[in-house]
């Protein structure tokens, strides 16, 4: 099961995707026949995760090569500007639309390949992560503390953070996992503890206010984590908490590690003060689970993500190798 | 309106308080007769924050020697450990019960000194706060960021950190502030939200994990928060995610003030590392009003409070005066 992926039928191709929202309650999968429903898909947050919006990018532009109207350019635009933060999407779309003019077919081959390159750089996520995990802890067991959801669900493959965790229990190297609940969508309760739930690995949430006190108590011995955007200076954009659990793992002395795969790394970008940081809107954080929680009238602050500086992250993980900025190593 | 307070009726002594659970939504007044009644309302935080349970234990007592029956002692111990991290309930029970030789009258009267001492201490904290905060910000207006409720709800007066920005909005001191909605159980977002609009001053709700980051990106000028206990080295215990706030808050610079009474400081437990910090268990976490958010089969690990070192405390505010761990001083 890949979290999206790109079918022919007889009417059409189709973009299936695991609808994200609805988890861990129900497993639903939807299908787009049209840019626009791939867009909202993205929007709504039906399937989201900086490496799966690249191949969902890829994938709405070859619906929209395929159906080949007058709307084509503007659909792409709209599916390229779905959310801004997360650079995989620009840039799945842009290397699909770049194949246009071979038609359906050919951008086609382009998403296709993304899909098996995000599977592969999971493959090689997992190993390169889990070694430096097994290398800073010796022998002791991983205890991670994890943050919103970077499993099969944010990739097609294993996952990036996710796919370290799951290579140290397939290691045996795993004694349990924190999962932050990540609001104010909850993807780290909702859908990394329905992952781990999957994979039988021991694990408890927590909110995330707690994360760098449990670190305090060491309650757990590494942080493993995505991203959406690493600048050329290693500063890390990822899901809001991020930053807060970086500066709890520095004060307790633990190893701070972001995972992520090559094409989420953004050499053209200098430090995170140049990223757009997407603010998601008041909705999101005044209720919860469909219930109102704060007063009629009051106004949020809702930034989706924050910047990690780079001097807090221990080291980068990606498909080709390892940074380690404690080392002084640089991207 | 008090948060909570003893009525003499034709029936007997009532301890009144405001259902805390039920807020933004309704404002309820629960009445118990029995000790037993404080101490469910305690445990289910129908009356929380750490003065206001100081001032429902001792009345809780009160209710006990009204009655005068063989389970006196046993009400009062009950009452006394309902939760265990703030001191003031401790210390209010023990203070009510040390007049019990003199009977209702007596217990009464220490209650009832203890309900207006807590008044008069909103009211220095706020001028003492809000002195603090003008000279720490020179001519700017602040911009705050709180956590949690330390407002009317918290204590029997204005309140403790929120007595502050009360203060500053008097004196048009105050451009705004942003409450951090505090998971699991949402006191910033349903009870600060609610006296910030009751107040009329700008505010904003925050998910707690982005505090570090708003912080860094200049969104509060000064973090202004209070305390369930502080120790004899200025170690703050208080509600889970203020530890965060304050690592955020030394990264950018911002100040960090704690506001509490003296009946918040501690002097007897030197520092955090000796105070028990309740976990209220899974359920918190895993669902809200009801609704699942985990999968079935989740843990949690749901500390209350968390420990933030003096270190990161910029000052502590209490009705006595201004403690300036920044300058050295000691409490």
């Amino acid at each position: 099961m890949l979290s999206v992926d790109l079918l022919d039928t007889p009417d059409g191709p189709v973009v299936e995707l695991i609808d994200q929202t609805l988890l861990p309650g129900q497993l639903v999968k939807l299908s787009c026949r049209t840019p626009a429903e791939v867009t909202e898909a993205i929007v709504r947050l039906a399937v989201r995760g900086a490496p799966a919006l690249g191949v969902a990018g890829a994938m709405g532009v070859a619906l929209a090569a395929w159906r080949a109207t007058t709307e084509t350019t503007a659909e792409i635009a709209a599916l390229r500007d779905a959310r801004p933060t997360a650079v995989n999407l620009a840039r799945g779309v842009d290397r699909a639309a770049a194949a246009l003019a071979g038609g359906y077919p050919a951008v086609r081959e382009v998403a296709l390949a993304l899909r098996d390159e995000e599977v592969a750089a999971s493959h090689a996520m997992a190993v390169n992560g889990a070694d430096l995990v097994e290398e800073l802890l010796g022998g002791e067991p991983a205890r991670v503390l994890t943050h919103c959801n970077t499993g099969m669900l944010a990739t097609t493959g294993d996952g990036t953070a996710f796919s370290v965790v799951r290579e140290l229990h397939r290691r045996q190297r795993l004694a349990g996992v924190i999962a932050s609940e990540t609001r104010p969508l909850l993807q780290g309760a909702r859908l990394t503890g329905w992952e781990l739930a999957e994979l039988g690995v021991p694990y408890r949430i927590a909110v995330d206010g707690a994360g760098p006190f449990l670190l305090a108590r060491g309650e757990a011995n590494v942080v493993v984590l995505g991203a959406d955007r690493v600048c050329a200076n290693g500063d890390t954009v990822n899901k809001v908490g991020t930053y807060a659990h970086a500066l709890g793992a520095r004060r307790a002395g633990v190893p701070f590690l972001v995972v992520a795969p090559e094409s989420t790394v953004d050499r053209a970008t200098p430090t995170g003060a140049q990223v757009s940081i997407e603010d998601r809107g008041a909705a999101e954080v005044l209720s919860f689970v469909g219930v109102r929680t704060a007063p009629e009238g009051a106004g949020a602050i809702n930034p989706a993500f924050d910047v990690t500086p780079a001097d807090l992250v221990t080291a980068l993980v990606t498909d080709r190798g390892v940074v380690r900025y404690d080392r002084g190593e640089q991207l």
